[in-house]
């Protein structure tokens, strides 16, 4: 009898770290994975759009729909880059998961830890079929929020066995160096992104600065390297020099956002990209030499977040965690909404997720 | 220090009720109208689109985000007519208010409840400049879930002393008779459509079919009349027949989503209508004869779940309601997301809302 019990699963910071512990980190990278694999895969299913941003001076507020036609998610995300200075994260995010037939909300969940897990997982899920197989050296630019994440995807999943770290606050990359200590990756810390390149297999960039910063030039390109390039992610937010995708085979998430959102943005309308899906689909090559250079020009798309709720919903399903959250009415007769005003309280917030079950049958 | 606290605060279906019972409905729907009114005067600061609308087979949902530069809202609201045969609310919906400077989100609130009681406040608010002055009859079709509050607000903010009564489920039309027995408000149960608009100064239309549906065809339009069609809200949903358009004045919120999704989807592309916040602002007329008739094609538009969320935000502090909701990480260092996987837990789900001027100011 779901309309007489609460339908809506509340997932908080605090329930997706527990998740994540439960599983452990590098299980829970793996399922997200699995899941965007799968839903990449299934591409022409999805009803997408681009992301509908509303730009203000200090940053962006992004609303990022899709559905299958069975389940609906969209995502609620900021970028700030100012926030650091007022002791608040850049990126915020959180999300729901909707039932397409009837519209109930079943999973309203954090998406600022889970962004940055989702992410590291889509960079390694493309690094998988555009870097070089041999790849075990991996930049890292830009040591922020999400740097462990990414640091530790590539370590656990993707064999990089050295790290070399640059980020313009020398205490950031100490911070991250602190995390990665006892996680058997090899840190070597620089002191420019040119000297973080060398040598690289790998280029990931993740910088939060809203402006066309030239993080990767010409000059750090080498034959071979793949580029993960993970900042450049709104209009007027680049990282990479428009001769380094000149000289690549660029791979986008979704050609009609990353047009407008990625490094993309900084080059003609008819410059060459193939989406992602195709590659994994082999409907499109990828990687084809060991010379070739690869970008990844990934901004972060809606599909993404779709396979991460679907991952957090059964997860916590699986895992007891979360509780009801009283977001939407559950009524005995859906038509007396006027009822709601005076019936006796339903106190479902503060009891602990029960009988996940029957809730969400 | 509100990084180190939980910053959004969370308003359950309860909680608007407590908000609605403490305050009593119709000094809400006056707070309401005060707010819509102040915001529709200041329209050209909005930063406005049309909603994003998924459409299925069984109904839509719809993200529907405004700004005011300041404050960024977005209401999630699904429509499935089909609903009430499962048990669940035909519409249910929620909502955020977040701060623009920093993405933060301030507010998450039910909204399914508070749909009707602003959709109804401006309802009112149209009446008002375009029905005529002396109305005190009025005819309301489709007596679900939004019809007490229409009821309401027309008897107590209107001056409607009596009521016609339709719907094709007599009990939906007993249900509503009972809950405003003790109002002071006469009630008309009547057997159609036609019967129940005879003598109606302002006919009313909420009916719920996802359809081109006749509710109102010429024939029942008299000199003087004022429609307020809420029902007709998505492509493919209309409630007046194209005649009864073409022989009256046209009223809308918001042009370029009406001309969508309004009853105005049946005419014409330059089929003239009047923006409602042009009339309030006395920068176009409103009804300038008493024969004439007015329609206020009226599909809900993103400004007035900002200003019913800035009027729950506001009414909640005043009244200590609602609890904090840990949505998005409050962390000593920003930058240490990934501190967030192994801090000690935070339990701020079950705790009541304390200090709100500290935490919100």
């Amino acid at each position: 009898m779901l309309h007489h019990r609460v339908p809506t699963r509340f997932l908080s910071v605090e329930d997706v770290a527990t998740l994540v512990r439960r599983q452990g980190l590098v299980t829970t990278l793996q399922g997200l994975m699995a899941c965007l694999q799968e839903d990449f895969l299934r591409w022409g299913q999805f009803d997408k759009c681009p992301r509908l941003a509303a730009h203000s001076p200090g940053g962006v507020i992004e609303l990022m729909p899709i559905s299958d036609g069975t389940t609906y998610s969209f995502k609620y995300v900021n970028g700030h880059p100012g926030n650091g200075r007022m002791g608040l994260p850049t990126v915020m995010a959180f999300g729901v998961l909707a039932d397409v037939d009837t519209g109930t909300p079943q999973l309203l969940s954090e998406l600022t830890l889970t962004t940055a897990l989702r992410t590291a997982a889509t960079s390694v899920l493309a690094a998988r079929v555009l870097a070089r197989p041999d790849s075990g050296v991996m930049a890292l630019i830009g040591n922020g929020a999400q740097s462990e994440f990414q640091a530790l995807a590539f370590h656990h999943l993707a064999g990089i066995h050295t790290l070399r770290l640059f980020d313009v606050d020398p205490a950031a990359t100490a911070r991250l160096v602190g995390h990665l200590a006892d996680r058997g990756v090899a840190c070597v810390v620089c002191h420019s992104a040119e000297e973080a390149a060398q040598g690289a297999d790998i280029v990931t960039t993740v910088t939060a600065d809203k402006r066309n910063a030239t993080i990767v030039h010409e000059g750090m390109v080498r034959p071979g390297m793949h580029f993960n390039a993970v900042g450049g992610d709104c209009p007027g937010k680049t990282e990479l020099a428009p001769g380094v995708l000149q000289a690549a085979s660029v791979f986008v998430e979704y050609e009609a956002q990353t047009r407008v959102e990625g490094d993309l943005q900084q080059m003609p309308p008819d410059f060459p990209v193939t989406e992602l899906w195709q590659v994994l689909a082999r409907q499109a090559p990828g990687r084809t030499t060991p010379e070739q250079v690869t970008v990844f020009d990934s901004v972060g798309f809606a599909l993404e977040d779709f396979s991460a709720l679907r991952y957090l919903h059964d997860a916590a399903q699986r895992l007891n965690l979360g509780h009801p959250l009283p977001l939407v009415p559950a009524m005995t007769d859906p038509r007396n909404l006027y009822g709601v005003l005076s019936r006796v309280p339903v106190r479902a917030l503060a009891q602990p997720w029960l009988e996940p079950k029957e809730h969400l049958a």
